[in-house]
């Protein structure tokens, strides 16, 4: 299952800060698998906010949320506690309804690495619904290079 | 990124009761992505302990615990409060050092998939050692069909 | 801040197992304080299940839900990896809105204490209400003995 | 249960930004209740690290941690997705071995407020130890003026 994602070549890059606290841990010693998700989240939502379309706005405004759709994750070396990471997100390509992101979380080195493919659906029922307009417009300045190889 | 993610074929399947509870939902109303990630360690956990196995034993007798060392997830549908759900895996491939289990959880369908790559580590060091031999042997039973196709 | 907290004196008492997985420690190699707290609540919900008024009903029929007020929590020795636990309840007293209970997290011995203060509002606009009539009826049968000294 | 819990008078206050993420949230659409531990967390994890007492060197140099002894939580008002809250803190009192903070979560108002427990321990061996002396000399700051009532 060898994966080896990489970021998609001449992307925008968004970073947040993340510090590891116990809560973030087990009792291997190192961060637990899953809690990388939720590092990546907060990169997904901060990001959403810096496009002027905080998620909370998202669903009340428009009706609309983003719901994990697909996932392919890579882990490289376990980060520990108290360690400084970044979690982070560049676009890898952009639908009517969908969103790839490529995402990471590093610390001096790649802890992490993620393939994350998201959809837009309503709120309230959960459809499949296209991405709001000024949402779409906000990231177009994220969209990878147009001569990136298409999947 | 289509992922169709499918059982081993022959496979034996291990699987566990889960309930869904508020503290795994999110104000979306539906089970948050990266709480399937924890259901699908208790399948994990259960089975090692049916294997004779459990997670305290290895590290504190082998010094070895598994670590996640990739994964791919597919989402097909959100399962809700109250929901009850089966996790549960059938061993795809297994190595020296590693596993690879087919997952899933769900309820009346799949609400979602996954293919989960282990890797053996020293509890103490987090180096690469062999799966224990009483480990090895334990899930001997558990493998697919030698005619299952490789990857 | 001696807590000693004890049990409603001639009380009904309802339990759940619990399993300690990795998701439930931390790096200090035994479970995080919050997650009993998440134990708990699968105690509580447990038992709406038993008197017939499961979360999900409560709020899709009766637009209600039970919210933390407050909670003292004692903690008596840390649960580990692979440990079989007990999250149990009994109730303490239970007022037009409100809901005392006294919760324990226990293996061979208690592992944590609670008194858990809840109150009903309603589930669209988080307001005080009434206890729906067939929840108060329904947990009649589990109000501590008449002459249980009243706090 | 009435709990009315309040900052100690004159008490330096250390907070936090916290950011509330759909991973903080339940499908009653507010921030879980148990979440707010893992915020208060952070704020004692930070509050270490600014006496320039890590909790990983606290482990590693001094072997000791800290655990929750007893916490008393009062709920005041949900917090919401996206919401930008501080997780706040004070010294209530400091023993041999104990430490009890007042903490609070808090937007334009209080939304949570706590007393917590806190007793040092070996890390290896979970065992009442006195707390570093450096680590006491550097809290010295932080404790309430000498005419606060003791408890």
């Amino acid at each position: 299952m060898a994966l080896m994602l990489h970021p998609p070549p001449g992307a925008r890059r968004f970073a947040v800060p993340v510090r590891v606290y116990y809560q973030d841990t087990d009792a291997g010693g190192i961060v637990f698998h899953a809690t990388y998700l939720h590092f990546l989240e907060r990169a997904r939502m901060e990001w959403l906010r810096v496009l002027g379309c905080d998620a909370s706005r998202l669903a009340a405004e428009d009706d609309c949320l983003f719901i994990v759709r697909a996932m392919r994750l890579e882990y490289l070396r376990p980060a520990v506690l108290d360690e400084l990471l970044e979690a982070s997100l560049a676009v890898a390509r952009a639908g009517a309804a969908q969103l790839t992101l490529y995402q990471a979380v590093s610390g001096n080195d790649d802890c992490m690495r993620a393939e994350v493919n998201l959809t837009c659906v309503s709120a309230s029922k959960l459809r499949l619904v296209r991405l709001p307009a000024r949402l779409r417009a906000a990231f177009d300045d994220w969209l990878p290079a147009p001569t990136a190889d298409p999947e």
